[in-house]
């Protein structure tokens, strides 16, 4: 029994990481799609197009930030990936949540980008970020929980470090979202403050070997 | 001559999966692309926005419904290539019947989200889950009858088990979607139902181990 | 310089692979993308649903057979690339030429399936399918004379039977085209019972075990 | 320590070309789904079918151009890749900044294909080639400064001729976009005879075994 155990669960790690650079590669990709001149047909001069490039700020801008989400979050669950000896059933579909989360994001991203200065919009693109980095925890408090993690590698203090990194980001994203009482923009713009300085790696009370973004 | 089929056919297992992990990525992601505000520039307030979110409720249910359904028969065809020790040109062709399936998912959803008072939608929707379970079990007992099981983990009881599985699923979704004689709303709740008890790992006449699904 | 060249051309034939398997994941699931209902605003009843569906007509039968077309093919350029021992840099070119009349056929596609009984749009599906074949003879033709074939698989034979297959499915291809002198609908079901045909495996000029398609 | 900072660095390089692949294919096929019929109800013989492909004729260049810049781009990378003993972030978020700017094309191809007369088009165009090119040689230069390169493979010699090769190519672009200040049409054929020169594999201070396009 533990022989088919093994195989499908060896197979399934590698075929959910599969799986989730298909998802994250279309996701990416989208998010350009709706950057588009709204009327072509009114585009008469260098100027005119100048201006209707300028207009397309707001969606220029949320693409940005929603590449770098995603950038963060794939590099996150690779992270946890590659610490975890083998999968299961229940980890399969926790990886599909996380990927329903994954895929909602052009909707999000296209969202705040036509509505960029409305907070439910705003609310919506945060509480996906909130959607992603909690499926995130919950496949690596799983993982621990029924010791699939490589035993060699994986210790309290990386498991530790691994959510509170998660639970650090959450708590500075909110703070971040919570600032479109004053502006959507300025709660964009600390959102992308926190996915920059995570792109560049500073840790916040995360431990950079095993930094999950 | 086996040298040439052997090399071929082991090629074959993983580039079905890799062709099927592709498909299904982007069959994911593309039920996302059709929710999208109606008429974004009749919305000027918080609250009109709200109510234009409001108005995409249908389509985010039917994004639910798709993402599960297939969540469940990535799963499903996953724990099968798992199970096969190698290919043929024949098992490749049901499995491109199986991804045609797959490629039609979004269609019916889109179809369904739009007109999910319908029954005529629905029973298209419900058509392309038997289609799929139908392509799948094809493939199954293609597999076993060509033997192209792995000899030392098939056994009759996992093929028993794998397909009365999939043929008590298929009288489940069978049953829900008849609901539509009722309400299609009714219809969907109960196909909801079955794919959140497979989702869940509850076993209606499956063996845990080998669940499709 | 032997030793870099193996690395690189080795891990070629893997990136094309995979290149491969996404770009025809995507262009699979493109074509279906087509088929959406024209006036839904126009639809208040079930029968007017009804013959919404009916006037898809003409996009579903493009979507089957353009599937069919993209399925045949893949398994073609595949057991190519299972015959190939290594890869080198023109061969990496031949196959991105093929991937772009792969990329091409959602086009051709929608184009037959909007303007199903004009000669023009049957004329360009069927140049699709010719710069599919003439590329994926071109990538045969190629490698046999770098000799990339594995030596101890691809004997004269082979190449041969290869070759054969090709061109007669093309000289096949070709006449059922030519029947849109009379009729663009019998041009398309010439062409489906062609590829029904190989998709069931029957042997015009080929060898089972290397089948093309 | 070194041990998770191998295990994870190798399983990065797959999973960076896993994503990129994806990325790649569906930039390459998304560039396809610009090129439609504008007005299909105005088409009503063989002869307006006709003239509405032909007005077609800049998004087909337009597509042309960007899957053979993407074709070299993917070549290049994966060059890179295979001459990368192994990975660590910073070099993750480099490719991640590279895969943003491949992401982009489908935009810049559509706006140049849509506006192809605009010196803002081409310029922009010409700027993500650039980035392109930018985000590729960082990855390169990071890689050899940090000792990421296959030490019995990457010597001096290569090094230098893989960033001469890229810095020739981008001043022989920025000469081609230069010839807008005549006419557009004339800087995207200067840029296209550039593209098909390193297609073909002409080596301007390259070396053709590490060709990194």
């Amino acid at each position: 029994m533990d022989r088919i155990y093994n195989r499908i669960a060896g197979q399934s790690l590698e075929r959910i990481a599969a799986l989730s650079d298909g998802v994250f590669a279309i996701a990416m990709t989208l998010i350009v799609l709706d950057i588009r001149i709204a009327a072509p047909w009114q585009v008469h001069s260098e100027r005119d197009l100048w201006l209707a490039l300028v207009a397309l700020g707001p969606r220029l801008l949320m693409y940005l930030v929603s590449f770098m989400t995603l950038g963060i979050f794939w590099v996150g669950q690779q992270t946890q990936l590659n610490l975890f000896a083998r999968s299961d059933r229940t980890l399969s579909w926790i990886h599909i949540a996380f990927l329903a989360t994954v895929t909602i994001t052009p909707f999000s991203t296209m969202l705040l980008g036509q509505f960029i200065t409305f907070r439910i919009a705003l609310a919506i693109y945060w509480l996906n970020i909130v959607a992603l980095g909690a499926t995130l925890l919950w496949s690596w408090s799983y993982a621990m929980a029924t010791g699939l993690g490589k035993p060699d590698v994986v210790d309290e203090a990386t498991s530790r470090a691994m959510v509170r990194r998660i639970v650090v980001a959450q708590v500075l994203y909110a703070l971040g979202a919570a600032l479109c009482a004053f502006s959507t923009y300025l709660a964009i713009a600390a959102i992308m403050a926190v996915q920059v300085g995570y792109a560049l790696g500073l840790n916040w009370g995360g431990h950079r070997t095993r930094a999950p973004g």
